[in-house]
């Protein structure tokens, strides 16, 4: 059985952790700092929790450091106390597995492209997994070519497993904050706006869940609509009118950069 | 039977024109210019086409004029040669319905806020209403409340019909275009930056459908994350730098009014 040891106690922690857990991988240890989240996913997944770094179990296949990006490194140094020839991979879209570089031989990274909360189970079956292993041919102290290795458990918990260069990840990331992040905050502005007159946020939501409906058969490009993609500087004149005088500068900002961008693109 | 005119042939008259055939409704006529799609639709509906605005029923007890919004105005003409004292209404979003008034005794709006494309089925049961009749209170040639009689019919094919002034929505169509228009705007912009490492817009799906996922139960101001959330500086500069160097301007300018936005928000 391999196995893995997750250094980690937050969402990304959890959900992987018990994917991991009910596609039969051994959890050999959770890492951590918080000791109430820690011992808690290690109930969860019949491990034990281990919050000194000095007493990590050497014998893991493999070491998935599932923390927050700035905390990456410190948590890279601490494992160095008991880990050296051991393959160790972080799951941040951000931080090159380069930084991982100094501590140990075998690092990488595995980058689950999805957004992980507490209360919502995510869908594992098309989630994406990006793998990054370096040196990516040298063997393993298992034996075994290291790309191989994280392939072969990347796809015991997800179909669709791609190689990526750190460099390419990052662009990835970037592509993950206009998708994710930036539109969750153009929901805010919508919802600010609809409640400045007494309509529930509720009322938009057909709207958003048919605009991405469209884009599951369809270019997004080929389903854009709206004044700014018709042109209609008359609608778009009124828009900006209304946005200076009651709304906060930023949305007056964001509509303007968005509108001429469609512009720009048409 | 309710008789309704339907004044286009485009997504909105289809999409109409169906629910109401279907919720029982006597579709008394197809009016527009384009024949071939015209005649289509009025076949659909078991009913005829007429492109002669002279020859129009006048014994309709609505007319819905479900055109673009640079049209309404002269389709309202064409329609006043015929029509006077009949009840007439728009479908647009941003054009007040007085655009009605010089032509019509009873006029108002009648909005479903939702995106109609041919490809896409649209679902009534959730989509929002919102009606407007001016002058509200009068009564129609009907002997009824012309806000209440376009309630009841709103009511017939969706159960979340308001009642909603021009000026209001109007800042609720501003709404609809950040949560629709733009959000589909960064989704293209998502799909370009992962072509141009080679990967489809597919592995960024898994992580829309979460992002829109995430907001049926929650207010999307709460599920905000990111860089620009976390202030994470480092990370929104290696963005920067990637975009100002490798996307055309206007992405740039997209990312860095919307971080600025989220970080003034947070």
């Amino acid at each position: 059985m391999v196995k893995i040891t997750i250094i980690g106690t937050g969402n990304v922690a959890y959900h992987l952790g018990k994917r991991f857990k009910e596609k039969g991988f051994d959890i050999a240890e959770i890492v951590g700092r918080n000791a109430e989240k820690g011992t808690q996913l290690a109930t969860l997944f019949h491990t034990h929790f281990q919050n000194n770094f000095k007493k990590i179990k050497t014998d893991s296949d493999l070491y998935i450091i599932a923390v927050s990006d700035s905390a990456i490194e410190n948590v890279a140094k601490n494992m160095a106390q008991s880990l050296d020839n051991q393959l160790v991979v972080h799951t941040s879209g951000s931080i090159p597995s380069t930084v991982l570089q100094p501590y140990f031989k075998h690092y990488g990274s595995f980058y689950p492209l999805q957004t992980f909360s507490i209360g919502s189970q995510p869908d594992f079956d098309i989630i994406p997994i990006f793998i990054n292993a370096i040196p990516s041919f040298s063997l393993s102290p298992h034996g075994q070519d290291f790309t191989d290795f994280l392939k072969k458990i990347a796809l015991k918990i997800s179909p669709f497993v791609y190689e990526l260069s750190d460099e390419k990840r990052i662009v990835l990331h970037i592509a993950a904050v206009f998708v994710n992040n930036f539109t969750n905050h153009l929901y805010t502005i919508g919802e600010k706006i609809v409640a400045q007159e007494g309509l529930p946020f509720d009322v938009l939501k057909p709207l958003i869940f048919e605009t991405v409906n469209k884009i599951q058969k369809h270019s997004p490009q080929d389903m854009q609509t709206g004044p700014a993609r018709r042109g209609d500087t008359v609608t778009i004149e009124k828009h900006i009118d209304y946005l200076g005088e009651n709304t906060p500068p930023q949305y007056l900002d964001v509509y303007k950069i968005l509108t001429d961008s469609i512009i720009k693109k048409s």
